[in-house]
């Protein structure tokens, strides 16, 4: 004892003290929360959720914008998402799509959110519709596909998969949970990609902000078996290759009721049009860049999931890149003018085809090939057209491609009249 | 002499002095040049002085560059300043200008400087041929005009009036000796803006920058009585406001060897088509932006006035206002195939035509009314074909006014072809 100097003692409490601190220290440092980007999520989202309001929790402003898009209802100069019948302001197309569902209602669809209700509602349901049409119109269906399998999904009848259908187009459609990357979820597309050598896992995110897009809005078909839904790109996505891709397989939507033509209903190819060498497109635009322009709430930016016209807002689709808003908007009317003026000369051209061929076919001594080769160019003509027709944008998605499609769509009508009236007759004349 | 004490001489010495410095002051000031903006003329110019190269001494640079127009021969994928001849690499053009002087001849045009070679060369030249040739030729032409007036100059036959032009296009053209403002020199340009009450004496500079350009790049006739060279744009400057007016004045530049049709044939209106809503024109950007780019030497920045297409230098022509000149040439090229596209699609169905027209002519019988009807379509197709293949862009002055009107154009032809088959006896398979 007699050993303890105060000198001794004086380092021992020194040395206690500073054990003391570097466990209090290691003790502190372990219950610290470990670096991370962003912020906690409020709730862990599962993968392939479906009900879009659980992801909502974690990111209320893209969810309350795309709960936006049930109310979004503004009519543009020629679409917008106010539901009017096309028919009726454009009665052409009853002779155009005489014999395809499309006759029977037309109707211009409205945003997002109403998905699930208007397929429900169209006129052109029957009881042979299969599930496919449920394929672009749910959230549920990433995990159904999961589930069930695409080609299992697709084999149901429409009216018995409605059970399973609860939630119109949500999150689940685009992204993954947890990371919230931008994911390919319709199997159709993957495989689409995958025929053309294509990996979307290795797309930037930028591509895929184009991409996500052609879950949807794509030209697609059902097979005859099984109505197994297919994007026919394996020979590309121009208008020709998609043609030239139908031919071959020897396909048709429908039989033209009024010209015995085996035809083509197009859908919505706003993603092969865009892509076919837009000005947009090849300068790196994104769908997302237009229709989801980039808000601010403070101090957050976000994708407006309010996905619509940008002619609804151009200052925000279109001011982030261009500076004089007014001239832009004024251009997207003038190229949108001379696609519709084009447009109604084809339809015009479609309508004396049809009529030709509808003549040509009712006279006796008719020349069966003449009448063929009128009846497979009405096919082409009105293939093209649709191409334009069924797109989205008034040729604005790609100006240059849209008025070269429709000037060969008018062409080939205009041949398939004449056709028409050599095989009833006029063939003499004209060799 | 008392009186001139040592202060009083000081006092009158300093009085001298000053004297003698305020009589040399005033003596440097009156020999001080006055002053003025930018530098002395090296020669003073007279007003519509015909030789460049007296002008070339005051502007070397731009001089220089004009010069460069007599060899600048490139040859761009559609057009340039190579003299090919165009029906050699497109016979189709043989049957559309049957019975018109560009049947016999249609060579690629070369730059500023070879104008009056070339004009003094064509094989579209007869004894005929009135001064109005010249109007667009020679630097001669603004003294001409104003000695002699337009009226007198025109009804000269070219031949008799080649004494008195020697010099090719240039300064006096376009610019006023002296101010070197940009000016309109030819009088059937002025009488064309009046008559749309236009006075292009209140444009601006950047105006005027494509203004001049009309002296020459328009749609213009002669009328029939004494050549007198007229712009067609009283109605408008569109191709359908053109076709009104000639429709309305029953004119015609030729009769079709092979169908019989009134034709007009339209020559590179430039102008027109690029100010009907084009996307550069709208922008205010001027012909000389992209066809002058400025260009610097040394300290000194100039408009280049080696006019010529802007793809010989994307970077100076396109780099003034695009970040990625190569993008921006690869948007040409796209445009301009889907123009050169759809344009061998209009030749084709305008062949077709004339075939048609030619055959339903011949035949006894013929109902004359359809007749008539087909030939009238085929003047409608070809002269809105023409307005699209004289001008000198492949439709890049404006794409989509360009594959409008070539939609339409193949539009009519077909129909022109129906007529003629119906004419001559399809007309009852088709009633």
């Amino acid at each position: 004892m007699k050993k303890l100097t105060g000198t001794t003692l004086i380092l021992t409490g020194i040395i206690v003290v500073m054990a003391v601190l570097l466990v209090a220290m290691l003790f502190f440092l372990r219950n610290q929360p470990t670096a991370k980007r962003g912020v906690d999520p409020i709730v862990q989202v599962k993968q392939m959720e479906a009900d879009s309001a659980v992801w909502g929790q974690n990111f209320p402003n893209q969810y309350t914008t795309l709960m936006q898009t049930e109310t979004n209802a503004t009519r543009t100069t020629y679409g917008g998402s106010v539901p009017f019948e096309k028919t009726e302001e454009d009665p052409m197309l009853l002779t155009i799509f005489a014999g395809n569902a499309f006759s029977t209602g037309y109707g211009e669809d409205r945003g997002h959110m109403n998905a699930l209700e208007d397929v429900r509602n169209t006129p052109r349901l029957s009881d042979k519709t299969p599930g496919t049409c449920y394929s672009c119109k749910s959230s549920d269906n990433p995990k159904l596909w999961a589930e069930m399998g695409m080609a299992a999904y697709d084999a149901t009848p429409f009216k018995e998969l409605s059970s399973k259908i609860e939630h119109p187009i949500g999150c689940a459609n685009c992204h993954e949970a947890g990371t919230m990357r931008l994911i390919v979820t319709n199997p159709a597309l993957d495989e689409a990609l995958k025929k053309q050598g294509k990996d979307w896992q290795t797309f930037t995110r930028q591509e895929m902000r184009t991409v996500v897009c052609a879950n949807c809005h794509v030209e697609y078909y059902f097979t005859k078996e099984g109505a197994y839904l297919t994007f026919p790109w394996e020979k590309g996505t121009t208008v020709e290759s998609i043609e030239s891709y139908y031919t071959e397989i020897g396909f048709s939507d429908f039989e033209h009721k009024l010209s015995g033509a085996s035809m083509i209903k197009m859908q919505h190819p706003d993603y092969e049009l865009y892509t076919a060498n837009s000005t947009h497109y090849n300068a790196g635009v994104a769908c997302a860049d237009c229709h989801m322009p980039y808000t601010r709430d403070g101090a957050v930016k976000f994708s407006n999931h309010n996905v619509q016209s940008p002619l609804v807002n151009p200052a925000a689709a279109c001011g982030a890149c261009h500076t004089d808003v007014d001239y832009v908007v004024g251009r997207v009317n003038i190229i949108q003018k001379s696609v519709y003026d084009t447009m109604m000369n084809t339809e015009k051209a479609l309508v004396a085809a049809i009529g030709a061929i509808e003549q040509a076919a009712a006279t006796a001594g008719v020349d069966e090939a003449k009448l063929a080769e009128a009846r497979s160019l009405h096919r082409a003509a009105q293939l093209r057209w649709d191409f334009i027709a069924a797109e989205n944008s008034m040729g604005f998605h790609n100006s240059q491609e849209a008025l070269r499609i429709l000037a060969a769509a008018t062409d080939m009508a205009r041949q398939a009249e004449l056709a028409a009236l050599q095989a009833a007759g006029g063939a003499t004349a004209s060799k």
